[in-house]
């Protein structure tokens, strides 16, 4: 085992193993251990949880996740991909269901048939976990809750939720990867100067499940991410390994507030979901809906990730997003490899490591949680528009004529590895051709009808093309 | 007096006399004070510094502001508007400086001539605070920092910075003015589902002084706001009482660092601000620039800006602006006119008023923190540009010509009551309107170039137009 995390010690470098201290075993504090532990520093890693692989199922957090590129390029840096795939459902597009039933399919890839996969918290963790257990390098312990830390000194206070017994530590490195609300985040939010926003949504979300038929089949086609998009609110549901669907509802919490009983329940269904009633069941749904409370949804941005060289932060530490690009988990596998990449070049300098992942990181974070933001509106309203569907068409077209010239936001975002913030740079470039070339075809339009009207004396020519480049104008 | 403010509580409102508590004695808590106080309220104001109006002048806050309407008609209400404006300096405009020391002149309203006020903040403060003293239900407290609060039930632990003598009181509302730094706001950033965002820029700030001339007056025409725009960085300076100006240097903390000494400054001042030398005298140029380090500029946005009907928090407490578009104390004296305006509808319903106030100003708040950031790049770059100056003077004219819908965005920010959110909204729509007429001349130019090229078989007239058009179109 030794030998074999040696060998990944390279470029010629002499780099100072290092004693790193992961605060945040969920998913991107167990896989970012790994990358380290992989280059031979050591690491232990903190969670302030039991150990998920021995606990009961966590309630209240999403179960399924969606891996995409940037998420299986981490997992490959450690030799997990594989694995993971395997175990995933594939997803290769959006199967719509409107207020009849019926169901459209929108590919994300129409090219190439690029998926996404459809993998289980849990199981994803207890991978991550269980690989990490096999080096000796990294160790893991549970139930530490950070209580205080002094990130300029690399030591930390834990306490043990249950025994509340204090344990104290001390490390060259502190990576916070302890999520949203982040006890890391939370002492370097302190310190003059920083940048930090926190934005909650009007929007909650609750969580409902669809089971198998009963010969044991999957309820769905279970190939898709189905969307049931309802303008302001929406459905979603992502197959699981056990031919269940994780539903997940999103609306206002006006809306939930306003359904107070089951007949609520069922009217409110009846109305916008009817063909998920028998999918899910009426005593389930009944049960499900009223057995917890809509969670809410935040998006947090900040900067700069690191203290000097001691600390750092990076997944949903540094950068908390909304849902709805199924990037959250992917952004925080990237910080990994990026890190890693960093640590590749630069040895053992972690003050240029982390100044640099931090300078070059956060416009990219941001970005994301931008476009995540974004995506709401586009899942639950925009699919169902001719435009967007138009547009869709359109840039699949060209997607297809100039493969590496146009490629489409979604396929920037989900399966390739551009920087997310050039993705968005790249979406405007494209509207801005887009519109350009518009305006230029209404110009060459009009003034032909100019020409033609009075060449052949038919001026109703010249106010028919008038008129169609004024609506193509009020388009914009 | 008894009498005095006991006619105020009208509107047939039975209203219920409270308890308030208003944390921070600045310019915008002396204010509210006096609002709240002229209604008959009881009002304890709670100051963190020792009396203004005895202490030594406070290093390193900006020693004047620019009073403009917002600000103006809340001080009419409480009888104060009259003697500010006698004592401020009007300035009718921008007064520009180029690299060779000319000067141009760009009027903030060229049509009817309206000014802004270039008033003392300690003049200002001391007052507000004289005035609220004569009220024998308002009573002043200095030395008093806010420790602690139970927002919920109206309860205030302060300490004596001095003495470190606690006191602990209570009240039926609790309304901080405390500031940017805000430690009411502290007490409600930890509520759950909280936004709240802190913005720091890459520029700093740090003032400096024009002394008057041997014969005591004024060393450059004093009726102007003076700006030494230099693209990435700028400084201005405003006229005071005693024929002083406050020169106030604002740029990127990177050139500040780059200055380390005498020769450095010198070399930059000559460079940039040539004229400047003579106006501050080298010597004091040289002791006032490094006797401070550059102060930082923060933006704070958040909402909502209530707790119930038990607190609230107004001003910078609540919204936190770089200081560039003038409207810092403006708007935070805004604050006080709805709420009062609140007041005035609700009675006593305080629930209702601090809901409905946090539910319509934020947007104001945050659009205004947004001009002020997007204004820094209008005085220290684009006033300088031929496209901006053709843009105001369009604007003028179209105000001239129609004074009640084409009100120009500085005008509608500072000369105006009209929302700060409606002030964006409106510029977007003059932007929009012009875009389209760009566009219809443009589409008209080159059917009617199609037109005649082909009637008078000029083909070369088509070719002209339509670079025009596209000459045009680039510019967007």
């Amino acid at each position: 085992m030794t030998a074999q995390y040696k060998q990944t010690n390279t470029n010629g470098l002499t780099a100072r193993n290092l004693n790193v201290a992961v605060v945040g075993g969920g998913l991107v504090g167990s896989l970012f251990a790994l990358h380290l532990g992989k280059k031979g520093h050591t690491v232990d890693l903190y969670e302030y949880r039991e150990d998920i692989r021995t606990a009961e199922l966590v309630i209240g957090r999403s179960i399924n996740l969606a891996l995409s590129a940037r998420g299986r390029k981490a997992l490959a840096e450690v030799g997990l991909e594989d694995a993971l795939l395997q175990h995933g459902i594939p997803m290769k597009g959006r199967m719509l269901h409107d207020l009849k039933g019926n169901r459209k399919i929108v590919p994300y890839d129409a090219n190439t048939n690029q998926c996404i996969y459809s993998v289980g918290r849990k199981h994803l963790n207890e991978v991550l976990l269980d690989a990490a257990e096999k080096y000796p390098n990294i160790h893991l312990y549970f139930n530490k809750k950070l209580q205080s830390a002094n990130l300029d000194e690399g030591e930390m206070s834990f306490i043990d939720p249950t025994t509340k017994e204090s344990t104290h530590a001390k490390a060259d490195l502190i990576v916070g990867c302890d999520g949203a609300y982040s006890a890391v985040r939370k002492e370097i939010v302190k310190r003059p100067g920083y940048d930090y926003s926190q934005t909650y949504i009007e929007h909650g979300y609750l969580e409902l499940c669809i089971p198998p038929t009963k010969d044991g089949d999957f309820a769905m086609p279970h190939n898709y991410l189905h969307i049931w998009p309802r303008g302001k609110f929406m459905m979603i549901a992502l197959p699981n390994q056990d031919r269940t669907w994780t539903v997940t509802l999103f609306m206002p919490f006006t809306n939930f507030n306003s359904i107070k009983c089951d007949g609520d329940l069922l009217k409110f269904f009846r109305t916008y979901f009817p063909d998920a009633i028998d999918l899910i069941g009426r005593e389930r749904l009944v049960k499900d809906f009223f057995k917890t409370r809509p969670q809410s949804l935040v998006m947090i941005k900040c900067k700069p990730y690191n203290v000097g060289g001691k600390a750092v932060i990076i997944g949903d530490a540094a950068h908390a997003m909304v849902p709805f690009y199924g990037q959250g988990m992917n952004a925080g596998f990237e910080d990994c490899t990026v890190l890693t990449e960093l640590f590749n070049e630069h040895g053992s300098d972690v003050d240029r490591i982390l100044a640099e992942f931090s300078n070059t990181r956060w416009e990219d974070a941001h970005s994301i949680c931008d476009l995540a933001m974004y995506n709401y509106v586009e899942m639950r309203d925009l699919v169902t528009k001719r435009s967007y569907l138009f547009r869709k068409k359109l840039d699949e077209l060209l997607y297809w004529m100039l493969p590496n010239t146009w490629v489409p936001l979604y396929n920037s975002v989900s399966f390739s590895h551009m920087r997310y913030s050039k993705c968005i740079a790249n979406r405007k470039w494209q509207d801005k051709i887009l519109t350009r070339v518009l305006y230029c075809c209404s110009i060459t339009a009009v003034a032909a009808a100019g020409y033609f009207g009075y060449k052949y004396g038919n001026m109703d020519l010249v106010q028919h093309y008038s008129s169609s480049v004024l609506q193509l104008l009020k388009l914009k």
